[in-house]
């Protein structure tokens, strides 16, 4: 919840037999977060009609945080009902707490998210990932992603210097949640703002692992599985630097990715891309995100503003 | 000390031979705090003459955080000084700090509170009563307390919605500190400004249950055992709803608490009273809490600032 | 670095084959720290030319965070460079970062600080020192250092009262990290502004003991042994009140020294020594910390600015 309030204040929870989902896009149009929970992950899930319910997500953080931890937590929207009932119940029954919380009325579309083929997918462990962001926001505001074989390396560029970061590819390791494994078909090289990434990574305590998704002309996906019960996805459109679209500069900056990923050539390296690495820096602030909305076709919207039911979801935390 | 100072700046601390004890009203009048620690409690305790100090509780508080945890803390004031010095000595002696505090005059009576008859007491763990006060502090401003024979209900109202907390009597546990016990004469139903609650639970620490005493008519008794020694009381005057005097109002007031007492009907409930429980929110703003002054007659006043004389006290913390 | 990084903002990093050293005064050309980490504390130290870089130490401290706690860190930098770079290296070689952070041209001089017979110096546990000055600064915002045979005295005065803390000599404890240890050829009595000294004590977690030492008419050292390597210390130059000057005033602060170093007769020497001491507190707002610069000659004034060189530091952290 704290990853996703940060981002997003109000949002439809849509119910269905099948599941519990929510999606919402950041007002800037820039990140879109994605939230599935199976029914088969409640202990008790009842839902009789589709029902898509406004909620803003720092009042419902807030209603949330008086549960305590053993606590069952139930919650119930009627059919009609302008209101959704969040009820705590301690493991004793001695202490008993419903609160009811208004909803909205949010206007959007359900957007379909195409399930793509990414060229290179990073499952790493989550809170390594979320280290590397926080680190590197100390330094700059962005992040150049680069996946080949050997690792997955994480730069940044400031006024105060830079920052590469390798994390090399590690699957023989006895436990499967400290693993760094790189599926790669092609290498990618692609920026973001960090001030998206240390949301995402808010999300952290749901799992150990972090699966990020690349491919040059899609937004990020930074994946945590809910477990069991589903996954809380965000997507993120990559920066675009304009010079990439002119021909020398793109080739500048192609050399860059190739030779940044053997750590032993680097000085060399960097000293050979400095030029087109200190103009990519001063276009930058010409450049700008491109929105989400226009860089994938809208395949599957399907507004669910008409549909209206009964849901009663029960969970034992 | 953090919840006294809270509420109130300045206070007379009064020794007698009896004890130690200090009684003050906060700026609004509408709090008033009461601490008792009996002479028995401490390992040594002298007190030649009475003695009024009047100190800035801010500043005893900077003092006393620079004792240590094993340190035994002796409170020296001598006869006629304008000031008060509390030592620290370390349980090796290796390491000696003497504090000396100015005292000021301070312009209050003492007012005799009336060991009143209470129609409900309730006693609680003292940490899921700060927890109740906080959580619902999140949604409203105010908390009505219900007490019934099946147990006590704290509930709120906000911009964002509703919260109902149910607390049951619960006597047959092997814990004694997390029993939760209700003695009822009668069912009250009473409104009070979390904000002053907020204050009173910073007090949390010195017991592991607190005992909370309701009459119609009274202000609420919020008080903490000091082990052995005394105690720490919280007095707060309820706010009074206008509406509660007309007859159409109070009857539909009193139609809510009952039925609210009853879980199993509470939908049916709520739907029923809410036309009344709108209007008592919407005149909320006009009522306002009847100052503790002049909610109950002012029964031994006497005046201590003529008295002087020397005490000295000493404790092993 | 946190120590460091509260009192200066650049500072020249000095390289040379015999180790790594810091010099460097505060803005105010009060207090000086001075670094010594010797090349035998290094696993691997390797400097081919004596080298000079100026460093801002935020930014440093900045890229510091971002090692891991087992991380092997290695500081390179190259000959005529104009910039440092960090390597941080996880233990199983899985992550790997390299920081290069840009160097600044800074204008200092190195500062020789001639080895003095100091009057008194006190060796004490690091914590209870940091403690005893956090708490003295709660109340007041100087502190008289005074040293007897008996223990050290540390005193201060606020609007709110007064308060000594004194600490016994205790050498014959099983644990030499929590000894007191004096050793005094000559009584001394100084006065220093409470927010360096809390500067001063945030080295506190580089090591368990803290040594002072003091004299009439010198800088305050404060010594942090950091383990087989070398030191921080620390230099302060003693508030200097101008009555001490004077004849009849110093006689009177002699007094108030001779007799609060004897715990006994306190109240009463406390009564005599009142009235000096509150001249001496009015005029403390016309006295003034003596420039640092000022009070000693400046011995062995050696620029370092020519020089440049390769130095690679490397160390298991």
């Amino acid at each position: 919840m704290e990853a996703v309030k940060d981002l997003v204040n109000d949002a439809n929870f849509d119910c269905s037999a099948t599941g519990f989902s929510l999606q919402a896009m950041d007002s800037s149009h820039v990140a879109l977060v994605a939230l599935l929970l199976r029914s088969e992950g409640f202990e008790h899930y009842r839902c009789d009609r589709n029902l898509s319910m406004g909620m803003n997500l720092g009042n419902m953080a807030k209603m949330l945080k008086c549960a305590g931890n053993d606590d069952i937590v139930t919650i119930k929207a009627d059919d009609g009902s302008d209101s959704v009932t969040f009820m705590f119940e301690s493991p004793t029954q001695d202490k008993i707490a419903d609160f009811e919380m208004k909803l909205m009325d949010i206007d959007s579309e359900h957007l379909g998210i195409p399930e793509a083929e990414y060229e290179s997918i990073v499952r790493m462990p989550a809170s390594e990932f979320a280290r590397i962001c926080k680190d590197l926001s100390t330094i700059g505001d962005t992040v150049v992603i680069s996946v080949t074989k050997e690792g997955v390396k994480f730069s940044t560029r400031g006024d105060i210097g830079t920052a590469n970061i390798v994390c090399r590819q590690n699957t023989s390791i006895d436990k499967p949640e400290e693993a760094t494994i790189i599926e790669m078909q092609e290498p990618v090289t692609l920026t973001f703002a960090l001030r998206y990434m240390n949301s995402f990574t808010k999300a952290t305590p749901l799992a150990s692992q972090v699966t990020i998704s690349l491919s040059s002309d899609l937004p990020i996906v930074v994946e945590y599985k809910i477990a069991e019960m589903g996954y809380l996805r965000f997507y993120l459109a990559p920066k675009i630097e304009e010079d990439e679209e002119m021909g020398a500069h793109a080739e500048a900056v192609q050399t860059k990715s190739k030779t940044e990923a053997k750590p032993k050539k680097e000085t060399k390296a960097k000293a050979e891309s400095k030029p087109s690495v200190m103009e990519t820096e001063d276009e930058e602030e010409t450049t700008e995100s491109k929105p989400l909305l226009e860089s994938k076709p809208k395949l599957e919207i399907k507004p669910d503003t008409e549909t209206n039911g009964e849901v009663e979801v029960m969970d034992v935390e």
